[in-house]
C-alpha cells in the first residue's frame, strides 16, 4: 500500500500545487491514500470548511494540523464534524474540540493517524511522548498500522520522538519547519522516519511568506503583516510503501514536484 | 573551483567520519578546498587546539564555528592564533576574541569566509543582517567570492538571510540543526543556498548524542549529561562548483557519505 | 526636584486612574514633573494620537514606550511629531521612526530620558548595555540628569542593567511586567533603582487583562482575544526626589494609589 | 496561626541570613511555622543533605524547591527520605523522585503544601492549573488549609494561577524571580497572594550572583561561571496570619530584613 504524505499546504498557491500536481503524482506512483498537513491551507494560517472541501476535492483524504489549527476561528464550527477527515494535535488539553487521533479504514486496512505537537520553542502542550504512549495502548489492537505527524520545531525533539516510536509506529514524519529534510530512512525497529516533509506552496518565499516582508521584519523588528507569496509552486512530501501484512514500511521516498506559471 | 562544505563535526565519531571519508570524497569530486563547521568537534561541544590540528591533518582547510564556540574554554588560548584557519560568528560584540570573517587565498582566488549566528531561539547577538552588510562593504572589493556559514535554528530566519544575501554572497549554507535539508538551490541572484548542511557524526543518534539519554531527558525533564553516540558515522555537506571568473555558483550538490564499523 | 514615574498605563481604566488620581498625587507630593509608560494606553496595546493627547491633558509630561510601541499602527503617523513628548525604545535598529532618547527642559534643568528594551524573553534588539554607553557619551554633557525606563522581563537583566548604569544614570526604573516590585533603593554609586514600577489599570485582572480570559488561555492553550479588565483601578509608580545640583537621587519612594468605583 | 514563608535562599550568604535573622523574626512576629524555598541553598543551585539539615537546624520546617531542584545531583540520594520535609514541584512527570505535595501536621492543623512550576519561559512541565485541580481533589478533605509555592517567571502566569486558586488555596506565593513584589493582597475569594517572595541572600548582587560576572555575561554573550555574591544579606518573605477555624488568611505581610557585616 502506498501512502503519500504532503507537507504543510500554504494558502492559495499551496492548494494550486495540490490541484495541479497531485493527479500526476498519484498516477505515476500508484498512490493508494493521500494525507496532508493543512494548518496553513486557508490564507496561510488555519483552515476553513470551504478550503477543507477544496482539498478533499483534489484527492486529499486525511488532513492533519498543527500549531496554527485555531488561527482561523471558523474551525471551531466544523472540527467536530466527523464527516471531515480532520486530525488535530493530540496533546492539547482534554476537552479540546476535535480529535487528536482517528482510525480510518482503507479497503481492508485500519489506519491509525495521530497528530502531535512538539514543545521545544513551540508552546505549552502535554508531553508528546507520554501522550503517544497512551494513544498507542488504546489503538494498537484496533489498527493495522499507525502514522504520526509530529508537528515540531527542534530537530532534537523530532529525532528523539522518532526513536521513541521506532517499532511501534509504522511511520513518523515531521512537519512545521516548511523545509524538507534529507534524512528519510527506516529506523532499525522498522519505523519510517523523516524530520520534516517540507512545505507545499510558493517556491520563491520564506517558508511560504513574501520574502521582502520577512526580511523587512528581521531588519526593523517592527510588526509586519505577513502575506502568502506568489509565483511558481512546489509540492513536498514523502511516499510510504507499506507492507500490509506486517504494517511495516518497505520504502520511504521523498518527493518535491514543481509547477511553473505560464 | 570546487569547495566542499562539511556540516557540524560531532566529537570523535565525527572526526572519524572525516578521516575515513574525506580522502575518497576529495578524489571522487576533485575538491579544491575543504571547509567544515567545527563547533562540536571536541567531545561534542567546542574545540581544542589538538582537535583543530587533527581536523587540519585530515585535509580540512577552513573551520567555522557557532553557538558552542566557547564551550571548551581552551579556545580562548588559541582562537587568536592566525596560523589556525578559524572563523567564529561575526555578530558577537566588538572585542570578542577571534575573527568573524577572514579572507583566505587559494591559488589565484581570494575567498571571504563569514560565520554568523541567527538570533531566533538561539541567543542575543548583534543583527546578522546588518552585520553582514557591514562586512560585505569592507571585503567585497578584496575578495573574489564570499561564502557564509549561517549558524541558526529557525528555517524562516535562514531562508530570509539567504534571500537577503542573494547576489552578494557566492553561497550561504546553514548549520546548527544537525539535520541536512533537501532544499539546495541557486537563488535567482546567483547565490547558492541550503538551509542546513547536516551533521558529521554518529548515524544512530539524536543529532549526534546518545539517543537513550535524550529520550530520557524528554520523558523526565531532569538534567541529563549528554554523551556523543557511537556506531556507524556519516559525513554531510555540500559541494559548491564555483566559476572563478564571476564568483558565481555553477552548481550546488548535497552529499551524505557513510562509513560503517567492521 | 520631584519626578513622578508612572508604570504602564493600561487602556481606559488606566487612563481613568491617571485622571482621578494624578491631581491628588501631584498636590500631595509636590510633584514637579510627570513621566509615564504609555505602551498599553490605547485599548491595552499601543498608543493613538488621541490617547496621547488625553494623557498629556491629565498632566503627564513625558511618555515612554516598550515592546507594544507599534501595535497600534496609527503611531507611525505621529511618533515623529516632536511636539509630542514621546520616547520609544532606543535599541531598535537605526532608522526606526521616533527617538530613543530625548532631552527635555524643565525650568533650569536639562533632563535626559532614555527608553530601552531588554532582550531576555522579549525579542531581538540591539544590546541595551552598549546602546546606553553610546547615548550616554552623547548626552552626558548636555544634561543635568538622566532617567532610564528599562522595559524588560527578566529580573537578572534588569538588576544587571541597574548596576551597569549606577553612577551614570540618575535613576533606572523597570517597566513591562505590570507588577510593582518592592526593591526600590539607591545603589552605591547614587543611582535610584527599582525593578518594576508596576501597572496603572484595573486591579482585579491579570496584568490589566480580564482574568477569566487569561485563565481560559492557560487552561486550553487556544488563542484568546484579550480584553482590558473593568472595575477599581490603581496607579503604580515611584517618586524620585532629585538634588538639582548634583543630579543625584535623594530619595526613591514607591506609590500605589487606588480609585474605587461608586 | 502565623506562618513565615521565606523566598529562595541563595548559597552560604542566604543561609547566613536565615541563621542571623530568623530567630529575631520568629520572636518578634510570634511565628508558628517556617517554610522556605531552598532550590538555591547549596552553592547557588540545588540542595545537599548537609545544607538541608543546616536549614532545619536554623528553624526552617518545610522546604519547597523549583527549577533548580536537580542541579546538585546529590538530591537524588535523599529526596525520598520522608524524614526530610522536602516538597519538589508537583508538575514533573509521574515517577519523578520526591513528592509534589505533602500534608504536614502542626499541633491540631493539617497543612497541605504544594510546590508547582510555571511553564512560561521556564520549561516543559505538566499543566500547573490541571495538576493543582487533581491534587486539590485528593487533599481538600484531609487538610485544614493549603499553601502553594508557585515557582514561575512570568507575572501573567503567576497572577492567573493565583486567581484560579482563589477560594481553594489558603495562600499562593510566587518564587523564582528573586525580586520581591509589592502586590501582596487577599483576593476576593479569601486566598492570600503575592507574585514573588523575593530572595534571601546577598544584597549587592544580581539575584544573588556576583554582579560583575552577570554584567560581563550580558556585555560579551560568552559563557561565564556564576558565583554567589558576598557582603550584606537580606531575608525576604511573607508572614501569613491564618484563622485556624476557617483556614482563611486574615493578613498577609511582606518582610525584608537585613543583616550587615561588621
Ligand atoms: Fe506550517
Ligand atoms: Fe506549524
Ligand atoms: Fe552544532
Ligand atoms: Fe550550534
Ligand atoms: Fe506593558
Ligand atoms: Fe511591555
Ligand atoms: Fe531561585
Ligand atoms: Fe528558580
Amino acid at each position: 500500500m502506498k501512502i503519500l504524505c504532503i507537507g504543510d499546504i500554504v494558502g492559495r498557491p499551496g492548494r494550486r500545487a495540490v490541484r495541479e500536481l497531485l493527479p500526476k503524482i498519484k498516477e505515476k506512483h500508484k498512490i493508494d491514500l493521500v494525507l496532508a498537513n493543512g494548518e496553513n491551507a486557508a490564507g496561510g494560517v488555519g483552515l476553513t470548511r470551504k478550503v477543507t472541501e477544496e482539498l478533499l476535492s483534489y484527492g486529499i483524504e486525511i488532513i492533519t494540523l498543527g500549531n496554527h489549527t485555531w488561527d482561523n476561528r471558523e474551525i471551531f464550527k466544523f472540527i467536530d464534524d466527523d464527516q471531515l477527515p480532520l486530525v488535530r494535535p493530540a496533546n492539547y488539553p482534554p476537552k479540546t474540540p476535535g480529535k487528536g487521533y482517528r482510525i480510518f479504514e482503507y479497503e481492508e486496512a485500519r489506519i491509525g493517524i495521530i497528530n502531535m505537537l512538539g514543545r521545544v520553542f513551540l508552546g505549552d502542550f502535554d508531553c508528546p511522548f507520554r501522550t503517544f504512549d497512551q494513544i498507542y495502548e488504546k489503538i494498537k489492537d484496533e489498527t493495522d498500522f499507525i502514522l504520526v505527524d509530529f508537528h515540531a520545531e527542534a530537530t532534537a525533539e523530532k529525532m528523539a520522538f522518532g526513536w521513541y516510536l521506532d517499532g511501534r509506529a509504522t511511520a513518523v514524519f515531521g512537519t512545521h519547519t516548511h523545509i524538507q529534510t534529507a534524512d528519510e530512512r527506516i529506523l532499525p525497529g522498522g519505523t519510517g522516519y523523516i524530520t520534516d516533509l517540507g512545505m507545499t506552496g510558493p517556491i520563491d518565499s520564506v517558508i511560504g511568506v513574501k520574502k521582502d516582508v520577512v526580511i523587512e521584519k528581521f531588519l526593523t523588528q517592527l510588526p509586519k503583516q505577513f502575506e502568502v507569496a506568489k509565483g511558481d509552486v512546489q509540492l513536498c512530501g514523502i511516499i510510504l510503501d507499506i507492507t500490509e501484512v506486517s504494517g511495516k514500511v518497505r520504502d520511504i521516498q521523498r518527493i518535491q514536484e514543481n509547477s511553473y506559471n505560464d
